[in-house]
């Protein structure tokens, strides 16, 4: 077997065998294969694509790369829950406690954001006192006390995906319905979970653009990770504008602390409810969703989940005094209100403009080795299909330096389109699929 | 302008512009573009094609990508032959002094052969004291005086053809026509010749089996050639088995040297006056091939480009007194016939074991770094139609151990396919393109 007939095979538009499959990945890893012919095959897979045996197989060679986290010791069911990415996503804040209120087990290695904001990592981190860095035992023991813990992912999970991702980054080989499903699913496999929620977004602020590659994106996604043997669901969520209102690090986490409060917002809630049900569906804990749904509202509406909350952030070293008396982390120093240039209806609001207005503020990273400012960030006020009058605030910047302020709100203020017409607001959940 | 953008237009399936092809070929040639990119991009050619003004782009790029031979102070009209590559494929040395004869300027540049046999350059280097390497002064100095050269290639011509097959072998993605015909016409237009004929080979020995893709490569050549301003023929020929009868170094040499003399292989004279004639009328030396091929047979059966083939090796630093008195260059010390295991008639000859046998006696490089045997090498007797009888010579294999005597003849055999049944001589010219 060499490399020369594995792209051959694959220009010719033919399926690959597990042998010549697991040879491409493991040479990947250990390096054994240059990365011209790792590109040209790559390139071929692009073109030719991939059927839902190699797909699989892929991601089972990917998965098993490196190392596996084993997640048995923990008692229960182990759930897990993956974002595609998108403008203002603090789901993960309000659902794992929420789920954890209802009995599961969330065991969750999570991203470094590179882009319009951080990562769900970089907004724990702008608690005081918080950290993301556990050792495998203290993981363990975490999820086993608290019921969940959400950490940086080690390095050693899935190092085919980094190598493979990387290479794909540089060789436009990035848009493959199967080579995406193996790089996110090569990770959450790797991670244990019994059970995995994944939130595909769509629109113009996420990667998949229509609603059709999404839903094709997740019941791929749905049907490798049932291969694998896992329970996999998949709820394709709007990410035509942001999630919610906030946007940055501290600011997010306000948004999600004030959603488990009772007061934060509505579509937060909801999109919360929906993957939180697939997943007590899943693993069984409740019937049906209209019964999941129940139980998670109730661990909402009670409290429960904030103090989950409030004990996870303690648990791993925050400082969780700074949330009591309603309390919320500190915004950046400076701020600006952008106002409506006329009145009328919001039609629509770019979703790349408005993270590109948030990275002007401070509260993104450009390269993976700049420093982000943790209180900087933007919160809107209105969204598609709000009334606006001439004049009215529309949204709000934080930043630390009157420039970066001056720059982003301009940035966002070009976000909004307005009509005189009225415009419908946008609908969230687009499918669910489990 | 950037890498990525490139790639994905053309995974796209959109043509390149020639700022885009220009960048994409300077920055291979430098070495700015990392491989995987090049390769992705190769691949993404092999799937999408490009279209002619593309593959003129991309050619004249390459073209212009080192060194230009400039031949514009020899006066006359420079022209020049490349083949495709085959099995006994020695046809520059009996077409190059007929069209020295013929007033024309040969000036070549040649390579050296991987694989089955060696190239023109090996061959010639078994000739005692035949030297193929010169300065660009004294080749300009040989081709004025002598109306012939015949020289190594020198790295500085067309270097990102060099770089660019070196990544296309090793990423399968050799096997497009316009990246072939970039290969080819880029080094052959940098070596500055006013008229140059192709030989196209098509058969089970060549590198394009069906005469179709043959007609095609051989068209998309011509048409690439005039966009540079040259003037270009191109003549498909069969490889369906070897041409002439002798295979090997110092052998082809005796052949060449035979047809010369008038009483070499009918099939080598055919593809010389068919060659010669293409470059002759486009020269405008005849004023069409009938009286071009006249001009051809004169110069041959005069002794006249025998004469100019021994002036040629002398000019050359060659010991032409080996020839001396009819004799021909030793072959290896030890020989073996082949016989007819069963009389009828020859059916087939695979050309590809044909050039293994060659191998097999160390006629051939196996690797680059691999020392040929000038002397060793083959001699069929019998070819594609002829009757022969059991127990009769079909050809004679010559080495220098009895171990690769013994593989070779076994091989050799092999390549032979019998039947009861007479078989149609096969065709030489397919077609000629001018």
């Amino acid at each position: 077997m060499n490399m020369y007939e594995i792209i051959t095979k694959k220009k010719l538009g033919k399926a690959l065998t597990k042998e010549e499959i697991d040879y491409f990945v493991s040479g990947v890893t250990d390096g054994s294969i240059p990365d011209y012919q790792a590109a040209a095959l790559l390139m071929a897979i692009c073109m030719r694509g991939m059927n839902d045996e190699e797909t699989f197989l892929i991601t089972d060679a990917m998965t098993h790369s490196g190392e596996m986290l084993d997640l048995s010791v923990i008692e229960g069911i182990k759930v897990d829950k993956h974002s595609t990415g998108g403008v203002g996503d603090k789901t993960t804040l309000v659902l794992a406690p929420m789920l954890a209120c209802c009995g599961l087990k969330v065991a969750k290695m999570s991203g470094r954001g590179l882009g319009h904001t951080g990562g769900t990592i970089d907004k724990l981190e702008s608690i005081p006192g918080f950290t993301t860095t556990l050792s495998d035992e203290d993981f363990i023991k975490t999820v086993r006390e608290h019921g969940l813990t959400v950490v940086g992912q080690t390095a050693d999970l899935a190092p085919a995906d980094k190598k493979l991702y990387a290479l794909r980054d540089v060789t436009a080989t990035i848009d493959n319905i199967s080579l995406i499903t193996s790089s996110i699913m090569s990770k959450k496999l790797a991670c244990g979970a019994d059970a995995i929620v994944l939130d595909v977004k769509t629109g113009s602020g996420a990667f998949m653009k229509e609603p059709g590659d999404a839903i094709a994106l997740g019941k791929k996604m749905v049907d490798i990770g049932k291969r694998a043997g896992k329970k996999v669901g998949c709820v394709i969520s709007d990410m035509n504008q942001p999630l919610g209102t906030h946007v940055g690090n501290a600011i997010e986490v306000n948004e999600a602390v004030e959603t488990l409060r009772g007061r934060g917002s509505a579509e937060l809630r909801e999109l919360c409810l929906v993957l939180g049900s697939v997943l007590l569906v899943m693993s069984g804990t409740a019937p049906d969703r209209q019964e999941a749904v129940s139980m998670l509202s109730e661990a909402l509406d009670s409290g429960r989940a904030l103090d989950k909350f409030m004990e996870f952030v303690r648990a791993q070293g925050g400082d969780a005094s700074v949330f009591d008396n309603d309390a919320l982390l500190a915004t950046a120093p400076l701020s600006r209100d952008v106002c409506a240039p006329c009145g009328g209806y919001v039609k629509r609001i770019s979703c790349s403009e408005v993270g590109m207005a948030s990275l002007l503020t401070g509260a993104g990273r450009e390269k993976k080795e700049d420093v982000l400012d943790p209180a900087a960030g933007l919160i809107v006020a209105r969204k598609v299909g709000d009334p606006v009058s001439a004049g009215e605030k529309i949204a709000t910047v934080y930043a630390s330096d009157e420039d970066r302020l001056e720059r982003a709100a301009e940035k966002l203020l070009e976000a909004y389109e307005f009509s005189s017409e009225p415009a419908e607001p946008l609908k969230l959940i687009h499918e669910i699929i489990m």
